[in-house]
């Protein structure tokens, strides 16, 4: 389990003062090779962080030998100093492990706006180079490490192949919060796996999964400046996988870790997963999915246990998605509460008890579909919305 | 004040059992002429209550006799039967009245998805045809019968033209509970003038005015099925006024309106005033004024006094509009809180006690800005959110 879980990885979190709790907040994954391919992700928000700028040039040769990632400051909106922290911290792991500062790439996640104690940063590097270990607890103190406001740490593993075809293994770990997020919910993940696999190979197969799990993945509709999703292959293994069986797994375990950020919002009382069906384009089931994550009086209905259709037909509205009106079903938990676009099966039929609530939005113009998870609004700034119709 | 002040105006308010509470709920108003213009604008949402469907095809003709409004329903995704309801209704107003049920607006609002009680809505009808006054009791009726959960009715009225000129003046009336409100805070407004105006004019005047104001006035981001602002025109001032002028009083009872639908968002806490400044375009202002006041993370750190500027530029930066990230600048109540992209005044130096709160975001990239009103996310929802970097 986790970034340690294929072989050639090496990991470790240390407290280094960042974070005021005393907690881990120092991390660094470090892939041994023989292979040093990889690929990555970033938040598309024009104002990027600086560990973000920097981490775009590591990658643009296709190599990371290690990832230095820490939680206690996004070091975003920091200008040429900020920049300049990050640089020196990627010189610093360069030294430390007799790699090249080109190939090592830096994610922050914290408050935007302040510079990182760099007196307290390069400490915390030299202690994660001197406890970097392959070991399950390595790979938990660094998933500890990044965590922010999350509850729990969240790390994943999935094994690709058989005895015949030979296994690759990938590991990864995830932090978010998701919604409420201070600073802005980052996501930093890191997946790692001992695949013998080309950075151009990695980059479709990591593109391919992000977009159909983080990407589906919305708690609060705000966008990070520090969002990083990081794929290093070991090829430790010696094995080249069959690329769509990778791709699956990649994905398989993307969606694992999205799913686990949702769940773990703050606050939220409900995951929800929106799916919307028989439209004319994934385009289309997407946008209509998206739009009915971000409403906070949907959210908000669902935190009340009110099964509020007209809420969720009215995003509908919204939307340049290809639909009639009056062919619109909804069903919410499996019941049908609205038909034709106007009202169906018994609402009080629809249970909203259970912490995993389902809405099904049918367009009926065509045979695409997309899902996209989020979670509600909860607590009293819902009470008055919440309780209106129920 | 409200929609009686002009010359040729009479409304009436009553309570007809459509809301629990015994409050009014059954508003008429009626134009007694000379004149008849009138022009509407309506929600965009293509999931449109009855009564919008309805009004559009009222509104064809440019001439509005009387408008019929409820509380108690939004009679939106409720079918052939919903419209037939509505049409039924503007049928016995347009018996009631001696006018052409073709002339009679219908706007309605409260939960979506309920057919309306026809029982009780015909008889409080005929009670507000009978009360129909052009006394100021008569406004305050009405305008306390078209609220839902606004704690307080909104009235306005504008005077136009001096003595020289002569003088027309303009009335209205609103509902709309803005952030969180139930049933998607749906927004009713019905202006009246006693100008001498074509219905051309009327629109022309109307669409500008609602473009700077309730376009520009954002609570929870979602948008209603039933939005209907109407503006009727008896003529009986036999005045007609100066296109611009008029069009400019109309602009600033809109705007009064609007600011006090937000002053009166459920919960709120603080009314935001978003002003993208320095902008290339008008657009681009316009979408990155939007974009924050969208931002659930820049609402609950207002509610939280905290001034968290990095929240602001990061919504900044998910906008298409024309800026570099390091030329930006960030004031709020009028602390320049980031310069350049970065760290600017102290930020302890800001005092968000205060009920309005301004931001001020200076693009650097041209001379256009924009404005809109929103409000904070307030209560216990956000104690996580907005209590982390404060």
């Amino acid at each position: 389990m986790g970034v340690t879980a294929p072989a050639g990885f090496t990991a470790a979190g240390v407290p280094a003062g960042l974070k005021s709790t005393g907690k881990n907040d120092v991390v660094l994954v470090r892939n041994l090779g023989p292979d040093f391919a990889a690929a990555g992700v970033f938040t598309s928000n024009r104002v990027a962080a600086a560990p973000v700028k920097w981490s775009r040039q590591v990658l643009a040769d296709g190599r990371i030998d290690a990832v230095l990632l820490n939680s206690g400051g996004a070091n975003a909106c920091t200008g040429a100093e900020g920049f300049g922290n990050t640089h020196r911290s990627a010189e610093y792991v360069a030294d430390l492990l007799k790699v090249s500062a080109g190939d090592v790439a830096v994610a922050s996640t914290g408050l935007i706006g302040q510079q990182l104690p760099m007196d307290k940063l390069l400490p915390g590097i030299a202690a994660a180079a001197a406890a970097l270990a392959g070991t399950q607890d390595a790979s938990d103190q660094a998933a500890a490490g990044i965590m922010t406001t999350d509850s729990v740490s969240k790390q994943v593993s999935r094994v690709v192949g058989d005895s015949t075809t030979g296994q690759v293994i990938i590991g990864g770990m995830a932090k978010g919060a998701g919604m409420l997020a201070p600073a802005l919910a980052t996501m930093l993940v890191v997946l790692t796996t001992d695949a013998a696999l080309t950075s151009e190979q990695l980059d479709a197969a990591l593109r391919s999964a992000t977009a159909m799990s983080f990407d589906r993945a919305d708690s609060d509709g705000c966008m990070s400046t520090n969002d990083t999703v990081l794929l290093l292959a070991s090829g430790a293994s010696g094995i080249t996988p069959d690329a769509a069986e990778f791709t699956a797994a990649l994905t398989d375990a993307c969606q694992e870790l999205a799913a686990r950020l949702i769940d773990d919002a703050e606050g939220a009382e409900h995951t929800i997963a929106i799916r919307t069906f028989n439209a004319a384009t994934e385009a289309d089931a997407l946008e209509v999915s998206k739009a009915v994550s971000r409403s906070n009086l949907v959210k908000t209905a669902v935190f009340g246990k009110d099964p509020n259709w007209g809420r969720v037909l009215s995003e509908v509205g919204t939307t340049q998605a290809a639909f009639e009106p009056d062919e619109l079903n909804v069903a919410i938990n499996g019941v049908w509460v609205c038909k034709n676009g106007g009202v169906g099966e018994d609402r009080s039929l629809v249970s909203l008890e259970d912490r995993n609530v389902t809405i099904d939005i049918d367009l009926n113009a065509g045979t695409a579909q997309a899902t996209v998870l989020t979670n509600d609004l909860t607590h009293d700034y819902v009470h008055e919305n919440s309780a209106y119709s129920s």
